[in-house]
């Protein structure tokens, strides 16, 4: 069984490959927080985004389109140790899909603007989600990743 | 650009079909937490889960395979009001994908127990991340879900 996913729009960054983000901001939960860009929904799509603005937040899907293969065991950026790629978020997946909620801004027409960006120019979007209480988590546990988090 | 993506595993769920799913629960932050199932990562995949255990939650991307075509205006089941699917959490999107935050209870080889389950038997999981401190967004504004979720 195999899906077919297109991209319903692009991601704008000021990241324009990998290498210009610094890892380090992974370490800060804020990390991301002040950096700005644009999600461009493609217009066939863009009357999905009626009533978006009323939120302050969504979930953004989007493809890892510079990952090439993946490792089943893999070193995370903040670590030295080979994890098992499910306990990452690394882009070399099985599927190379990723998430990351963004701040939105301001919307012009199939524009998003939006903050909390760590994804790099020209990423494809794959879908667009209201941030909602059910994706509030407290008391989490972070197994490796805890000593690495800044708190 | 098409992008293919294929399962990792399953979902076993107590909700067989979509109908077994009472719609008042998604009303509640916490609606679903006491649903039990488990994620069955396929045996090709199982050495990705190394370290797992050490995270209390996983963000799980699955498919709406029981979903078909989708609308870029649909009535949420909260709401008697059509609204742009990118504002909703509809099964009925441009690419058929789904993400819920489960609870890991407990791991057994490739079988992680878990609870939070809203998918139904069968689903087919595309990837698992670790939930982290970046997921966690504080003061979010709910747009049309406002006055439709019980705080």
């Amino acid at each position: 069984m195999e899906i077919e996913i297109k991209p319903i729009g692009i991601v704008h960054s000021p990241f324009k490959k990998t290498e210009d983000i610094e890892p380090g901001k992974y370490a800060y939960p804020r990390g991301f927080d002040s950096i700005q860009g644009e999600l461009e929904i493609f217009k066939e799509f863009e009357d999905g985004l009626k009533d978006i603005e009323g939120f302050s937040h969504l979930i953004v899907i989007f493809a890892f389109h510079k990952s090439e293969g993946f490792k089943l065991h893999t070193k995370p950026l903040l670590d030295d140790i080979l994890r098992g790629v499910f306990s990452t978020r690394s882009s070399h997946r099985p599927n190379p899909i990723g998430i990351t909620v963004v701040n939105v801004r301001e919307r012009k027409g199939n524009i998003l603007k939006v903050s909390g960006v760590d994804m790099i120019e020209g990423t494809p979007i794959l879908d667009i989600k209201p941030y909602t209480p059910r994706d509030q988590k407290s008391s989490i546990k972070l197994g490796w990743l805890d000593d690495k988090m800044k708190k």
